[in-house]
């Protein structure tokens, strides 16, 4: 009987598109205006799934006050008002694509959320806008 | 060739997490401020997902309208404008978090829509503020 | 040069709508399921908009920062997760609709805020439902 | 390390429901107002979810400029200010329900996104209304 | 200490922009897309707001469920899954555009109101997509 | 008999709060982490009305998509995927606060509507975040 629980954060973050063993001709051609030096902007979204069974006496797969309180700590303190290329000791030297970014929340989250429920990392979802969005599930 | 089919209902409902089995204090160490003996409230997103082919003589895997006529019926009439804990037959002597309340409506509605439908029930998703949300899949 | 700045604030809480000088058919008949004894509950969005010219050194009107912690500590923690009608001081013997609910926020604030900053409170407006709002200008 | 990647597109449509091969009368007791001679129409949301592995020299899975452009091209392009009934030739002799109109949409996108990437189509979902929703995966 | 009371509506319907004293290339100019002579449509979200002194006994400046239900009966039932060019009596011989529709609808609604209530219709707000919006204040 | 008509038009920037005047300390201290040395981003909303009389010929207070082409070409055009502080002229030597941005894009739209269109500006609102706003009339 496994229920599926979300908790939806958001942060926001400047970064941009650019791979430095490219020629900014060819970071410009492949990223557009993403690969502007002077960086850009969002207000990302990221929403975290765990998979597990209600528990009988409190009715929770996980408490989600101590899920927000472990996202937080562990990911968005990380990446709110920071420069994703620059600041954030989990993407040093990865390109910072939404992608590579929801793969390494998942590395982080997925050990960290072992240690306060039984409760299963299912997937992780990343809204870079409203219209772009990135998902995870670890496989 | 199977196509999923979601119609959301909402519905604005009362509530408290308390287990009666434990004294006050450990009510509010757990549930912290959800544990207010005097309730508080949401408005609920229910979204309903059912999966089946589409009927080459309407184009529809089911009517929407007698989908949402049942759900209405079956679930929102009995949770709308009501106190989960106190007013609802099927919450009766069960813990009112959400995870519990889905896997109920699930119990409900998976046999209904079997009387109006070839469709199968998918999976019930309840957003209790747009933050948080429970699915389940019936597994 | 005045600028106007919103700041918005969530809430859950739970309510009904009872005039106790009036039978209890009379509260079913005007209320309807508004007046379950029971209660029941919503996420409320509250936009408070303060009106000002904007300060050469900060470029602010306000510190959204202070405003938010203000409404916060003076409104929010009041009434999230709680009863409208029994835990909330300012609501005492008033009717818990949302009419009198922003006329009482307005009192409050319209102070509050003449304390942080030199900009003045333009207006309270509330969401009890995505579809049902009300707005009040202090006038 | 499968990573899916969303892309939300837009489009305002006319339609109707009815079965050509059904009376006046059958087509309204069976399709209610959605069967009005004159028509209606919906602003639709198209969300595209495409899976593969990030590019370790882009981050990308698919570059969604390139995805954007080929759903703008190959779909909207064609359903956008038009009669779904009427206009659009993959639609041509078929009833004009969602869940129609999204099995054509993934058989015209799955061989295109093929032609510009190594990612796969993994689904495809249609939100007529807020409410109402259909979703194709291809099996 | 006039509050504004806001319900929201919404409505499905076709229309197309075309002057009929011009000839179809000039309607193709000026509008576009929009001048499909097979139609295009919305979902279309109506906005009420009214204006007036909250009653002591209810704590309403107006019934939300009366207001709501003379909206639909005046406005609603006359617009959604219809065309509004062709089966709309009060768009008769009119540009089918959201401002003269927005305008029509408060000459229908402030006369309406004023049959329920002591409130004033204070304005009347049409989103034809999230992004466009017409507003009409009756001045 | 004006009617007031909005678009919404969005962009991605990145910016920060940082008075140049003033020591690295006290930009910490007042802006918090806004005043991050490595710049952070927002997904930015703005909505530009214009007041006007519908053109009986056209049902139009202004061509929506002129409207839309004009904002792009003189405000989203130089601040979307731009750093604020850093790439945009009208913003040069100012603080790259919401405050000061919308009334340099007021300056800006409201002699290029007046090319455009008798409507008159009205109102620019932007929002930096779905929780901040800020919105300037001109006055």
């Amino acid at each position: 009987m496994p229920v599926y629980v979300s908790r939806k954060e958001h942060f926001n973050a400047a970064h941009k598109l650019y791979n430095p063993t490219w020629s900014k001709e060819k970071n410009e051609e492949v990223f557009g205006p993403c690969a502007n030096a002077n960086w850009h902007g969002h207000n990302f979204e990221l929403i975290v799934t765990v998979k597990g069974e209600p528990d009988p006496e409190t009715g929770f797969v996980i408490d989600l006050k101590k899920l927000s309180t472990l996202i937080r700590k562990e990911i968005i303190d990380k990446l709110d008002h920071k420069n994703i290329n620059l600041d954030v000791d989990f993407m040093k030297d990865k390109m910072a694509s939404c992608e590579i970014l929801i793969v390494e929340i998942w590395k982080i989250l997925a050990p960290s959320i072992a240690t306060i429920s039984k409760a299963k990392l299912h997937s992780v979802k990343l809204y870079e806008t409203p219209r772009n969005a990135v998902e995870y599930f670890g496989e």
